[in-house]
C-alpha cells in the first residue's frame, strides 16, 4: 500500500480483503430427478458436507441462493483468504458427485476492498480539531494512531463474513472509459467528490442494504463486482434506482449481466435440489 | 415510498405490484413427439394440472402463449406476490416430466410498477380547484383522501390479473446512458415532461392495448420489461411505432430483443403440444 | 389506419399485407445420410407432401432455398394472411419426421409493408392538375377514387406471391437511433425526402431486383426484413451497394446479418437432401 | 457494369471474378482417433479424392490450410465460377464420411473483386499523352482499346487462382458507418485518394504478400472479406500495421475476426489428420 | 526490419521473438472422475511425458496454470520459434488421450515484441555524450556498434522462456480507433511520449512483475496479448489499475476477457487432475 499521508499520488488507495467468487449453476433437472432416491440421498448427503465444512463453523465463508430466472439455478458464494483458497474450493466442488448434474453457468472473481483515501480524509478532518502543528512529530504520531483505528475498521470490513440477509443482487460493472466521457480521464479531486456523494446514497441505505465491493481489475472482465444483500426485494430496487441518478452512475457507470437470488434457508442443498415443491 | 407531498425529491417515484416472469421454452419436438401416446398423455395431464393451479380458479395469474418463430415455442407467464412465489413456480415447473422435453429460452424478471409522480400531479390539480390554503390542515387531510383514492386506482394496475388479449409482445428496454445523450442526467422536469408526452401516446391506444410495465433494475439485464396485449396484432406494431417517434424513446430508449406470441386458446398446454396441426 | 389525407399526422403511414417467415435451418448431415435408402424416401415423401400443401397451388406461398455457407443449408420462405398462419405452418414443419434432422438456424418475421405517404402525394399531384376546388366535395370525391385505386395498387404488393427468381439475400436492419444522427428525431419532411431519394434507387432496379420490404417493428429483433429476388447475384451486390451510399442508408441504416441463397428448382426438398451431387 | 468513360457517376466500380468460400472446420478428434486405422484410411481416401477432383488438376481451385489456434483445426479454401458451384461443393463436402468427424467453425462468402476506377485513371492519362482531341471517334477508339487492355489485367487477377504461399491471414472487414466518421458519407475524390493511398501500402508489398480481396456486400455479414497470403508470417504483421495508420483503415476500418493458418504441402488432408506429430 | 537510423519512417519498429499460445481448456470432470484409476493413470502418464518434452529440459517452454473461475480449468502456455512450432505443439496435444476430458476453452496466438524505437532513441542519446561528427563515417559505426549492443539485449527478451513466478493474469487488448479518439490517427511524436509514459508504470513494477507484450495484429482477434506474471496477486491488480489511469490507456484502450491463473506447481499435470483437494 502507497503511504497515504501524503496525498501527492492520485491513485485511488484501497485496501483489499477476502477474495470473492460468485460460482452460479443451473440444474439438469431431468436427469437429477431420474436418478433413484437412494442416489440422490447419497449425492446430496456428499455435497452437503462438503458446504457444512467450506462455510466454515459458524462463519459464513460460504453460502447458497436460490437464483431466480432461467440464467442460473444456484449460486454459490465464497469468501477465502486467497487465490489459492478460492481456487481449491472450486476445484474440490467439481469433484462432487453432484456436479454431475450441474451446468456451469457463469462466475466472478473479485477481492473485497475498501477506500484508505476515505479514511484519510476522515484522520486529517479529526486531526485538524487538535491544533497540532502539521508535520510535527505529535502530529505524525498521531496521525498514525488515528490512521491504524480506521485500518481496524476498514479491516473489519474487508475481512466481513458473508452477510445473512434475505436477498441478493449480483452485477459486474466498469467505470466508463467513453471518448468524452472518461471516468480514468478526470482530475482525482472531481473522481473523488463523485464517490463521495455514491457513498452518501450507499450510506442512506446502509440500515437495509449490505453492500459489498469487490475489485476485480486483472482479475476478471470488468473492474467491480457489486452484491447486494437485503431483507426487502424493493429497497434493493430502490437503492440501485436512486444510484442511476447519481452522477458517479448515471454518466460513468457501465453494468454487466445483474443476477437476483433469496438465500436459501439453513443454506440447505437438499432443500433445493429435493424438495418438491407445490 | 418516499414521502410525495414535498415533491422537493427528484426521484421517480413508484408503486410496486405484482412480480413477473416471462419463461420461454422450446420444445424438442422429436424427442417429445417418439415417446408412446399413453406417454405423452400421462406429461400432459401433469403439467396441465400443474398449470391449471398456478393460473389460479379464474384469476389469470399464469397464462400458456404459443411463440412465432425459432426463438421459442412457449411463453409461460406469471404474476405472483413476491419473488418466493416467482421462484417456487419456476422450481416446480422444472420437476415436471414435461420439462424433460424442453429447452430453456430465456426469461425475464421484473415487479409491474407504476408512476405516483403523476398521481401526485392529478391530486394537486384537482386541489387547486377546491380553493383550499395550501399546507392548512384542510388541505392536507383532503390531499390524503385524494391520494389514498388514486393509491387505489394505482393498486388495482399493478396488481393486475393477466391479460387476456390474443396477441402478445414482450421486450426488455433501458433508457440511455449515452455520452451526450444521457436519460439520467436530464433535470428532473425534462424527464417528467417527456414521460408525460409518453404516456400520452399509451393512453391513446388504451383501448386497443394493455400495457404493462414491469420494473427491473437490480432483478434482470434491462431497466423494464414491458409486455403489449392487443387482439389486434398492427395495432402492436403501429403503438411501438409511434413510440418510436416519441422524443422519449427515439432518443432515450434502448431495445433488447422482441418477442410474439399468440395466447393459447384456453391455456391449453395439449392443444399446444398434442394437436396435429394441417 | 388513420386517414392520410389531412397530412396533418407526420407519422408514417403504411399499408400491411401478408405476415413472412423466413425459417432456416441446418441438416444434420452424417444423421441424415446414416440412415437406410427406404427411411429417407418416407421421410422426403412426408415432408415434400406437407411442402407441397403449404405452398398452394400454383401460388408461391411458400418456397425453398439452397444456402450458402455455414450458417444454415436451407430457408422456408413463407407468406401468410396472419400470425396464426404463421405459426401453425411452423408447429406443422417441426412435426415432421424431416425435423428430427435438422437444426434451427433462425427464424425472422415480419409483415410486409408498403408506404401510404407516397400514394398520398401522387393523388394530390394528380388531383392538381384536375382543377378542382380544394376542399369541395368533387374534390373528397375524386380523391377518395384516387385513393381507391391506389390502394388497389398497394394492396396488390402487399398482398403479393413469393417472387420466384434464382437468387435470395434476406437481411434485417433498423433506422439508427444514435445519440446525434437519430432516424427518429428527423423532422418528417426530411425523413420523405430521403426515403424518396432511396426508393428511386430500388426503382431503377426494379426489372432485374423484386424487393419485399417486411415491417418487424414489435414483431421481432430489427424494424425491418429485407429480402432482395434476383436472378442475377452480381446486381444484389450492386443494388446494396449503391443504397449505402444513399444518405437514407449511409447515414441512418443499421444492418443485421446477412443471409445469401439460391431458389432450390421446384422447391424440391428431396433434390436438396438425397441428390449425390459430384 | 455501368459505363465507367463518363465518371459523372459517383459510385466505385468493381469488376467481379470469381466466387470465394471460406469453409472453417474444427476437428472431433478423441471420436476421429477412436476410429479403426481401416476406418479412418477409407474415410481420407474419399475425401482426399473430393478435394483432388475440387482442385482442378494443377489450378488451385481448392486449397487445405491448418489453422492456428481453438477456432478451428482446418480451412477449406475454395475460388468457384458462380454461387452455384460454391454451393454445390459445400454440399457435396458435406456428404463425405469425413464430416461426420468435424464441426464447422465458420464460414465466409464473397467475390474477388478489383476497381475500375483505378484502370479508368491510367487509361485517362495515358490518353492525355497522345495529343487527341477528347471526345472525338479517334478518342473514344483509342479509349476503348486500351480499357480492353486494362480489363483483360484486372480479369487475370479477379479469376486468379489460389495464391499458394506457405502462410494464410483472413479477416473480414467494413467501412465505418459513424455517427461522425462516414466512410459513405464521404465525397467520391475523398475516397479516392483514401483508397490511392491504401493501395499503394499493399503495392509495396506486392513482392511479399498477395492481397485478394473479396466484396461480400450482399453476400455475407461484412463489406469485404481480406485474404492475405505470404512466405513470412511477419510480413503480413506488418502489412497489416502499416495499413492500421493508413488514413483510410486508421478511421475507416472495421475488422472482425481473424484466422491465421499454413498451408498443409501437398493440400494433404492426411497428414493433417492421420500423422501422428512429435 | 525497416531501417531505423533515419526516423523518417513513423512507424513503431518492432522486434519480434518467440510465437506465444495461450491454450484454455475446461476439464469434463464427471466423465474425468469415473474413468477407472488404472486409466486415469495411463491418461495422465501420456500427457505428462508430452508436457515434459514440450516444456524443454529446464527451458520453460511450455508451462501449466491451474485457471480460477468457470471459464477454464487450464491454461496451457507455450513459446515457440515459429508458427509452425505452435501449430506442431497443439495438433500434438490434441491427439494425447487427456484431450477426451476436456473442452476447449479459448485460444490467443501473438509473437513477443520489443520496441526498437526506446533502442534507437537511448542510442542516439548515448552517442550525444561523445561528440562525434553527426553522420561522420565514425559515427554511422558507433551507431551500429551500440544498435547491435541494445538489439542483443531486446533479443534476450523477445526470446526469453516462460516466467516462473505464482500468478499470471492475461488479456487481449486493442488501441482504440474510435471516431475522435484514435490511437492510430495521433501524431507519431505523441504516440512515442504516450508509449514512453505508459512504459514507466511498467518499469516501476519490474521488480514485481513480469510483462511479456505479444504483439497479434493478422494473428488474432485483438492487437496485442498481454501476460503478466507476479509472485503477489494484488500487485497485478495494482499495476493493471495504475496503468488504467495512464493517459496511453484511460483513453486509447480497448479490453479483452481477463483470464487469471495460478502456476501448477512443477507444471504437475496429475496433481491438477488428479488430487483429491478437501
Amino acid at each position: 500500500m502507497a503511504d497515504v499521508i501524503t496525498g501527492a499520488y492520485e491513485l485511488p488507495q484501497t485496501m483489499e480483503g477476502h477474495y470473492v467468487l460468485h460460482d452460479l449453476y443451473g440444474v439438469h433437472w431431468p436427469f437429477w430427478l431420474s436418478q433413484s432416491g437412494d442416489e440422490r440421498l447419497a449425492v446430496l448427503a456428499e455435497a452437503t458436507a462438503w458446504l457444512r465444512e467450506q462455510a466454515g463453523a459458524g462463519q459464513m465463508r460460504s453460502a447458497l441462493y436460490s437464483m431466480v430466472g432461467q440464467k442460473a439455478d444456484l449460486l454459490l458464494l465464497h469468501y477465502r483468504d486467497n487465490p489459492e483458497g478460492i481456487n481449491r474450493t472450486e476445484r474440490s466442488f467439481r469433484r462432487l458427485r453432484l456436479f454431475s448434474y450441474l451446468r456451469p453457468a457463469g462466475s466472478y472473481l473479485s477481492v473485497i476492498e475498501a477506500s484508505l483515501a476515505e479514511a484519510n480524509a476522515v484522520v486529517l478532518r479529526r486531526l485538524a480539531e487538535r491544533s497540532l502543528i502539521i508535520g510535527s512529530s505529535e502530529y505524525q504520531a498521531a496521525f498514525a494512531a488515528e490512521m491504524a483505528k480506521e485500518r481496524k475498521v476498514l479491516e473489519s470490513r474487508v475481512l466481513r463474513f458473508i452477510p445473512d440477509q434475505r436477498y441478493l443482487c449480483f452485477y459486474p460493472m466498469s467505470k466508463r472509459r467513453g471518448e468524452t466521457v472518461n471516468w480514468y480521464a478526470l482530475p482525482a479531486d472531481e473522481r473523488r467528490a463523485l464517490m463521495r456523494g455514491h457513498g452518501k446514497i450507499g450510506h442512506r441505505y446502509h440500515r437495509e442494504v449490505i453492500q459489498v465491493v469487490g475489485g476485480s481489475i486483472g482479475l476478471d472482465d470488468y473492474e467491480w463486482g457489486v452484491t447486494l444483500h437485503a431483507d426487502d426485494p424493493l429497497v434493493i430496487k430502490r437503492l440501485i434506482t436512486e444510484m442511476r441518478f447519481d452522477p458517479a452512475s448515471s454518466r460513468y457507470a457501465e453494468f454487466g449481466p445483474f443476477h437476483f437470488g433469496i438465500r436459501q434457508p439453513g443454506d440447505d442443498l437438499s432443500g433445493l435440489l429435493q424438495a418438491a415443491i407445490a
